[in-house]
């Protein structure tokens, strides 16, 4: 005996036409699309055991070795309380250290170990062939169109 | 005294540059933008006292009057966990109604009320509006490229 509905869902796994009338917004595709992208993600970056925000955060920092924990939160949006957490997760790997800032002993300047370097390049390279496998539906002129205007709405909310 | 830092987070709300080595990737790009929408959504459905997901449950119900909770949670790709307490909120405030469905006493098709009908209406033409308002920054043109990409990518992956 066969479930419709589970064999719908079988043969659809993307939901189509069932959410027909949301599709028309585009929040909600933007919504469905980074679900795919963060559940591939989640997948690359198991191998490493660190989750996305921890690689981002790890990614500014071997950026902009020296940054302060505060624009770190700033730069990730997220909650100084969080960032604590992600902090302690980096530096209790030895990927990073809280190094002392001139002057003023409540603030710490976040840098990267070799190691925490070493880690991030290697993050880096597999974040990146999966970016490249999973956008291989769409052309490459397809991708810098979505990253410019993705670029030009964030301008032009924060404006 | 002034906080460099906190200088910079408030001439920078959105941590433009210090994310800049991320914001090559899509992943990331798409995941800021997001962000950007869903706390402009929160603030708009905060109104009607409806959560995003609820919102989106009570449009497909209205949409596709009777289809099944297991149908309904393939659609919003959540778990039918969630989904059970979703339901809930939606019939405890008569928006819809679960009604058996012939043959089966196992399942239950998720009908609309009146009063859910009216909420949807209400609820989508406030959604409209403020992806109108908040979009205003990129044109009609790539609105409608930024939604052409988004599919397309979507039902590359699902294949």
């Amino acid at each position: 005996m066969t479930d419709p509905a589970a064999q719908a869902a079988r043969e659809n796994p993307q939901g189509f036409e069932v959410d027909g009338n949301l599709t028309g917004y585009i929040g909600y595709n933007l919504k469905r699309a980074l679900s795919i992208v963060q559940s591939d993600l989640a997948r690359v970056l198991s191998a490493f055991e660190l989750r996305a925000v921890s690689f981002s955060a790890l990614s500014i920092i071997v950026d902009q070795p020296g940054l302060t924990q505060t624009r770190l939160a700033d730069a990730l949006q997220i909650e100084r309380s969080n960032l604590v957490n992600i902090i302690d997760e980096l530096a209790g790997r030895n990927l990073i250290v809280r190094a002392p800032v001139a002057h003023d002993r409540r603030r710490h300047a976040l840098m990267p170990t070799p190691a925490g370097k070493q880690l991030a390049a290697a993050m880096q390279a597999s974040v990146v062939d999966h970016e490249r496998k999973l956008f291989a539906g769409i052309t490459a002129a397809e991708r810098a169109e979505l990253q410019r205007i993705l670029h030009k709405f964030r301008k032009s909310a924060a404006a």
